[in-house]
């Protein structure tokens, strides 16, 4: 039931410098940048070709993706799969008794409903569930 | 110059298993199935929207991915780029002053020009620049 990659995110220590970087070394600049203060993060998230790519620079100490650059510095973090309805993936994951993080879709960046699958479910990746616009 | 996310290269230790699971979880299915003696891997390609999800198990134990596995466990291994041309991306990046794996484009999976840019010039993600197909 997944449709597409909505976006790829990358643990970043500092968002300016990894802006300049992204820019001067592939030529790829910022849709928007926002700081989601329920996740810890100040997110950049930059367009290629239809699939995000989202650098992750934490907020405070205590957030996961602190932890997560503490433990492994900067990297791929998670991988962001489309579906249709994160309600409706999450009940399929659970029949098929994969380990999700979140058991009810939340709201994530950019307005958008999302979960959390748990990396310890999937083979060692943790995957979001990103809900398709409703248009 | 990079237009678009080619693929995201996921490392497992058992790719049977490995779609099994991404079959019976998401829903994907593999497009094809290769084995890279040059790179010591086997791989399978599952097309997302059109973007590949490439799932990497290592056929012998000095191959890159079998070391990375060992070190780290299964996940997100790396991320590709697709550029027009990856000579061209190169010789953008060697003026850059990006640390570089492969200094040169060479043959990839798929009968694909690639070209691997070193985590270390990247902040912590391994890059692969794939060339666009000539059509
Ligand atoms: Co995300
Ligand atoms: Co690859």
């Amino acid at each position: 039931q997944v449709t597409r990659v909505d976006q790829i995110a990358i643990a970043v220590p500092d968002l300016d410098e990894a802006l300049a970087f992204y820019e001067r070394a592939f030529g790829l600049v910022p849709e928007y940048r926002e700081r989601v203060d329920s996740d810890g993060v100040e997110e950049a998230m930059l367009d290629v070709g239809g699939v995000w790519l989202q650098l992750l620079q934490p907020t405070r100490d205590d957030s996961p993706i602190a932890k997560y650059l503490a433990k492994n510095g900067p990297g791929l973090h998670h991988l962001g799969f489309g579906v249709a309805s994160v309600g409706d993936a999450l009940d399929h994951l659970r029949d098929q008794d994969v380990r999700l993080i979140d058991e009810e879709p939340r709201p994530g960046g950019g307005g958008h409903t999302v979960a959390f699958v748990h990396p310890k479910g999937t083979g060692g990746v943790l995957v979001e569930l990103v809900e398709d616009d409703a248009h």
